[in-house]
């Protein structure tokens, strides 16, 4: 089974609790919580394809764990000078539903931030990124487009590093992935690159000092963020190449 | 008082009907809907400034009404041939409520007619313009926009015409108005021109053969298709210049 | 070879002075003029399959043409009350160079006509479909969108007829053809369903009088307008199924 | 003189450098470097009022400078931790030039980061603001609607502090000025509210330790980014009250 809602993505208590689920049977859902995988075929690619529950991400979380996971995981970044992700998407990412806030009236010509520090998806981030909860500023903002996520993610790298290494740890990372794309600085990605797509692409400015690093990190929501990536991790749990279905 | 829904603005009884409006008193509403005048002021601006109760005009019907009243009152349109608008609206003419039809994602990027031969503004349009019902062809659509309408008129000339002659007589028809802009053909005004103001603003082409003749008629719909309009007929009411508070 | 320019679409040296071509070699220009096949596989496709030189139609042109051709070749048209195409187009089908008129403020919460009368789609439309210049009257619009066309044409019938029989008669005219669709009224194509495909989608309203006609029709001007007709036209020119690629 | 461009904004050489000024008489042009009074009314509102020579700000600069004059100045955020601004911009801030940058299809439904560590508005931003080079990391992006600026911003407090003692910061700051207004957390300025007005909108949410705290700014960037503020400027030189001509 592949879930594409929030029920099993979360692991610790306190970031199931934005959810407010109500659940019938708590012993159940305490097993099915410890047996779900989070669906991030880029990160946990061996767990989901044995899993039997995959939690299909959220598409913010998608976009942002990307960016960060490769610097991370190298133990590059000065985290606790914390991590910030301004992240826009398109207004298929607030949903369906019609509401005064989806009006076309309310988001043509308009921008806006929202659920700043409390936003659903902060708590896959930290739990994936294995990052305090205080370590990842998270702030959304609601694009006047259909669909996509640029997600501007800004950290202090732990020494100073030339963007040729940079852009290696990016392609090491993701050497064997064929859904995300990494863009040689100075070229950045632009949102309508990876539209529908299901890449995830990358991209980077390192400030003279080699300090300060820029991510730049390009979704579709509705593929890469939501649909697509279920495909590809259900060719992963089938055995099937990544790519099936989603050329 | 003036009103700016719909309730007064159709004297004939199959007009009104569109509306499904359930009357509580026959006899009043009968008596209100004689009294009602319509409040277009470049058509009836002595009846309006008389008036106790004016229906303020719906959007399209401002658009269509001021392109055609010139040619129609001089007599020089072929009527049995037809007259067909080809109107657009932007998304605030399709009213505050959040619906699947108003949210962004249906809007954005799309384009749509809706409503063919029965929108509730064609009973107004014939009616000001003293047409048969089966001689205008009505057509809205959605324009992926917030606001104004504009709107492109067929007609064919009983006599063959030259440029400068259709000009003059809208020139004429308009000589002491303030909100009504004629342009020079070649000239055609654009949607743009016409947002954030009480303008309604006329051009034409007209075919080499001197019959075929297409108006556009551009006006916020917010303004001079609603509340603009509204403060005119105030400023007519009360005896006040027909500018006021509009500039 | 698939010509996607204007060069070789017009037969009628009149129509083709809008392009002011300068042929440098005159004898060799009227050969392939007379060679060449207009490329609209719905109205010419054994033509095409065996074609050296095909001209691909104009986004516009392909619109209009496939509304039309139904009903024309029925001789169900009043032709002489003179046939409207008010046509809407993404700013994809002015051109890629960068002016004035492209430059995002001035499209943006924006809509206008142009070249009214005179635009160079008219020849194509009036040549493949038999009309006599002043029986088509042709209003192009800048939709602030970046891809698609929607046509909505008005025609009058010769006789009253039953939106039954008007629906057979466009479905009878593309019984075996993949890329048109027909809407059963009272559904009207919106220009999002055809967006990246390479589908013409038609449809219609019947006033109650059973004359007046409205036909709408949608293309993405980008592929049946453009790229994915060439790819159709290919198909049949290589004997492929018509389909090939294009999926 | 009120001077639009970026030629006086700058005092220190090395921002000048950006805008690879060809300096006729290099005399001169030090002297009305000197005599420039920087036109953010707001902060230098009584060398305005003396002033011979205006240096017009940058549209991105006040929206930046707007909402870290107030805590900046009462030394309220750890710099050397780093600030970042996410700004992003209407279609119109990139100016009127027609490029295929500016080209509709190249921004509608597209949203891209540029300029990264080096947009000519930084040297303004620190020079105004007191600030090292390396403490301010400013990253433009490119919105697709025709107009308007919201800056987000990133800076860590020197101490917790409380959400109410942050918003009287702000308004005491902006105690005696017309056209800055300070939303209430947590309620945050949206684009839309600013737009068509001479206003810039400020509003912010602090987390929950305290310290980390997010700025809103929102401008229309051809008013209070542009020409508003080049008549409010105009206003103090001559005088009058500060909201002539402006509302």
């Amino acid at each position: 089974m592949i879930d594409l809602s929030g029920a099993w993505r979360l692991k610790q208590e306190r970031h199931r609790a934005i959810y407010s689920f109500q659940d019938a049977d708590a012993v159940t859902a305490a097993e099915l919580t410890e047996k779900a995988v989070y669906g991030l075929p880029e990160l946990n690619g061996d767990c989901i394809a044995q899993a039997q529950l995959v939690a299909n991400p959220g598409c913010y979380a998608t976009s942002v764990i990307l960016a960060l996971a490769p610097l991370l995981k190298s133990d590059l970044i000065e985290r606790e000078r914390g991590i910030i992700s301004d992240s826009k998407s398109g207004v298929s990412g607030a949903g369906k539903a019609a509401t005064s806030r989806t009006h076309f009236v309310s988001v043509a010509d308009n921008f806006s931030a929202y659920a700043v520090f409390n936003h659903r998806h902060l708590g896959e981030m930290v739990e994936q990124l294995g990052l305090d909860d205080t370590e990842l500023t998270f702030t959304p903002h609601l694009l006047p487009i259909p669909r996509g996520i640029l997600s501007t993610v800004y950290v202090q790298l732990k020494r100073p590093m030339k963007p040729a290494e940079v852009e290696s740890c990016l392609r090491d990372f993701y050497a064997d992935r064929h859904w995300v794309r990494i863009f040689a600085t100075p070229q950045l990605p632009q949102l309508q690159f990876s539209l529908h797509t299901n890449y995830c692409d990358l991209g980077f400015c390192l400030a003279e000092d080699g300090r300060r690093l820029v991510l730049v990190s390009c979704v579709d929501n509705l593929l890469k963020g939501a649909a697509g990536q279920a495909v590809q991790n259900m060719n992963l749990m089938y055995g099937w190449e990544e790519r099936e279905g989603l050329q």
